[in-house]
């Protein structure tokens, strides 16, 4: 709120399910960087109905379209994964500095047509990780650059949620499985802390909600790394944190360690009996609703200033090869070596 | 986000410090049931300046002028406090419902000239205690009304700034002086979860800044309340809570106790030889944030809805009086009985 | 476990109550420097089954046998606080160092006669004080050494009792009522940290256990200390604390703020839907184990290098002094002068 | 300390190591049940020195003295690893009950060597793992069993050692290895809550201290498990927790989380500007002091009152062989069968 006058970006929002109501909410209202000038859903009506509350001047019923719009000087795609193929590319075409929620797709075929697009047209693009973006994971990287646990020898990381997704959700022809689904995140962080994984064991299993059995996907997942210069790394998923949204990651270095999470929303402690308890985070809205803003703001300021992308394509094309070679792992029963996957 | 169409409220905010500022962006862009129609701050430069930072259509040099508009449907009062009164009359004579942050103002005599415009002309009028719409508060308060604890016996709140705010700020003659600046709030607290207080014995001290002494006030004080019933409470205040900004509210009950309070701000961990470390809460602006946000709103939504004000102006004046009530307690070094306070 | 050859102290424990055994049990068997000569209680056939436990050459059924027996080196008085004087002055005409556990006696009457005796004859003499030893309050006392909060300028203690004691044992006749059975602690701590208290306010009252009354006691008070340089200081205690023992000491300096407790007994978490919860420590003993084991150690040190007590029986007297005049605080309603209390 | 007289079990022990020093002070002065008749140690001088500071009556210089000597009912085992074997069998030879220190051996020849002779003598033996009895592990094994978190389906374990120990005594020849000196307890706690460990994978390296592959041991570990019913634990292990010892363990349950640690040694927080900071636990002795002692008072209450052993040597034997299949995952870079390791 420091400066009264100062350009805008003007954004469309492609995608306005529950994550790209968020990001609505965020240009529209929480950056003052930015303004929409426009959204998009398949459900035109959806569409129409937030622009109204929003006040952003148009809606369309494609991608395409607001692409098109020349009001539209840059895009954020929150679509389902199978459409970001094809909004990323049709966003590069038009040179539009573009913003793509993560995973970038679920095929590695699918990143090299996106990350050719990109490249051919010299596109702006930024990656969504927002857990990069949330202040515990932003003080811990830089903490480990002013040096203050020494070098970081193992990367551990675990991620609970507090229930299992619907089973539409969860199938893994449109979620790609829980290690990517819920495991690109971890995957991220572990290159961004440590670089190149180099080979992954895997094991999971369905142990909470049998019905996961039926679409082909396990509920907890375990993930043993390798970085390519030899330093380790482990990995845990489940879906059954019944206790509440659960992300910690640790940074064990050869003179310190980092603890990265937090476990309680509501700061009371109620203290009956032998008893004191606290509330836990609902889930990943609650926990990382301040890492959401500080990445789409950040991906405005890049575009207004020129700057390099925060998270590039390239991230989260690895991050995905990451996954796939732990799924390939937990399926073979093999350590799969990570450049192999394509 | 769920309904697409909705009446907002219209709202003319009055006072651009620093904390007008965050009340101008809540009501702007995070309240979906508010729109801002205008600004007044006594420096028209600065009020013209945010207006068009925030697409707000009006700003005045005046609070008059801005109730004036008939653009505005309500009043949010965040101008110093001695202009409270006259801003808070202005309010009433045009009937438009009104928010004004804490505290009414320095004296019962203002105090009585608001209420008097107030109860004659019918408005509404909302005081600001935003600490009552922090989740933790609310937390206790509901599970109080729930016997989670029993009855409630003894209060306990404490206060901590991390520094002592300037010397022109600090100055009793504009801030009341620690009790009434700091304490209102606690004070606030104990009648809102205990019932009016009875007497108060207190006592305080220049600890930490010799400086305070050139202006006539303290910067460490400590309150005894005996309340109507019986029940007990504390509160201690401190300017010197270096460490980071403290605050911590506890209700013991025969049956348990809640305390409300939290401490750190980033959620990471360092450790490193025989140490563990966490950072603390800047500052109120951090700590209180949300409750700002869900203040602002609830105030909305009854203007909307007819509800009645969640907090009275009654609450204001009677926090006052238990904080004048303290200040004299601290300088005759005698109890002091609240009601005997005018 | 160091040296393999030193010479021990042979101590006689005078009262075998409930901390009585505990003291038999820490000089008998966890004190490398102490075996234990004899043990005294009027209840001659306890001291007789404690003394065959724990491999105690010799029981008796007064103090007055125990102190004379050549055997004994040292006394430890463990006995009911009306005894303290008798055993006192009969360990000091006998020459024989001497513990005793507070408080030293329920009138300053009393305690002249002790100081009288312990001086006149010379004899070592150590106060009991256990949370001087506490693991905490040690490295409180010696942070506060290093500056590393600066200059402590406010003194915080609390102390919870999870249930009312027995209302014979609560009877202010042989307890002294809150302010010196729970209080004196406190008080002690207050004196420890801060140096003499000049003034104290005080108010209290019977909240949670009606019956309370019947025996003339309260059971929760508050203390308002001014010390005797100005620096400020505040006591709260509570019977009610039924969610566990919890004892909170703080000291906030202009550079800093020490926090003294802790709140949970056994290292588990346990995290059920929307909930986190840990025990509490259960009582006292579990509290202060480790402190009353030091202090005993501390203690048998002192005699045999011939080293001033730790802790002085002027200690335990204006400990008193000043619970003495915090309960003519409560019971008069005025301010009271702590040296005018005789 | 209820009963007066009871009978007492006449413990021998072997080994005066630095654990067999916290044993012999155990059972000498904490343990009501027992006695220590004799002591004995390689180190003739050094089990002489002891046996006087502790009022031992008899001390030796070998186990097999010990074992002879008719006023020895029972032996307690804390000679190095490689004694084990003789020790256990010379013990069971004379049908003397026995408590053996972890690991039983390093080599599963040598457990069975161990278990044919207690099994064909019918001796008592229980076999040394202190964690089981800390109080924050058996309450959670007794949640368990109360269902508080539904089925367990995930173990995580991870411990970590402040600083690596000298080169002499981590030398796998005689210590292990790291799977086996580290990993023993938590491969334990493994089948302890979840039942026998399928398959294992591991991976693991010399990551902070170059100088550990001079002795062919790594200081950093991870091991993935699959249990015979298919559910799926990981453990990890490092040599560099340089911040302080932490031992922390998780079962994830269907219905919830169980979580057993601590960080904080001493009871105070440190609070200075923007940081508030508390100490770490040493090392294994200050964190698990308690479960020592509780450890070998069950014993003594196992020997006293016929009661089968908490711990059986086949719970020491099928934890090596967890570890050194492990230790062959690791080696081998494969999945290992546990059964399939002799």
């Amino acid at each position: 709120m420091a400066s009264n006058k100062r350009a805008k970006l003007n954004v469309g929002v492609i995608g306005l399910g529950r994550l790209g109501k968020v990001y609505l909410r965020d240009l529209a209202a929480r950056i003052p960087e930015t303004t929409v000038a426009a959204v998009a859903d398949i459900d035109r009506a959806l569409a129409a109905g937030l622009a109204e509350e929003f006040g952003v001047p148009n809606s369309y019923g494609s991608a395409e379209e607001l692409i098109a719009d020349p009001r539209v000087d840059a895009v954020v795609i929150v679509s389902p994964t199978h459409a970001h193929r094809d909004n990323v590319i049709a966003a590069a075409e038009s040179k539009k500095p573009t913003f793509c929620e993560k995973p970038p797709a679920l095929s590695l075929a699918e990143c090299a047509a996106m990350s050719s697009a990109v490249a051919k047209t010299g596109t702006f693009f930024q990656m969504g990780f927002m857990r990069r973006f949330d202040p515990g994971y932003a003080a811990a990287k830089e903490k480990i650059a002013r040096g203050v646990i020494g070098r970081p020898v193992v990367f551990k990381s675990s991620s609970r949620d507090p229930f299992r997704p619907s089973l539409e959700y969860a199938n893994p022809a449109s979620s790609g499985g829980i290690m990517v689904d819920m495991g690109i995140h971890d995957f991220d962080l572990a290159r961004w802390f440590m670089g190149d994984v180099d080979t992954i064991a895997a094991t999971g299993a369905v142990l909470a909600y049998p019905e996961m059995a039926s679409i082909g996907d396990i509920d907890n997942a375990i993930a043993m790394l390798e970085f390519a210069d030899g330093r380790l790394g482990i990995i845990d998923l489940t879906r059954n944190g019944v206790y509440g949204y659960d992300i910690v990651t640790e940074l064990l270095g050869d003179a310190g360690t980092l603890r990265i999470g937090y476990l309680r929303e509501t700061p009371i402690l109620t203290m009956t009996k032998n008893h004191v308890a606290h509330d836990t985070v609902p889930y990943f809205m609650e926990r990382f609703e301040r890492a959401y803003t500080l990445q789409l703001r950040n991906f405005a300021e890049n575009v207004l200033h020129d700057r390099p992308p925060a998270v590039k394509l390239e991230d989260g094309v690895e991050a995905l090869r990451t996954a796939l070679a732990a799924t390939a792992a937990h399926r073979t029963r093999q350590r799969v070596k990570v450049s192999g996957i394509h």
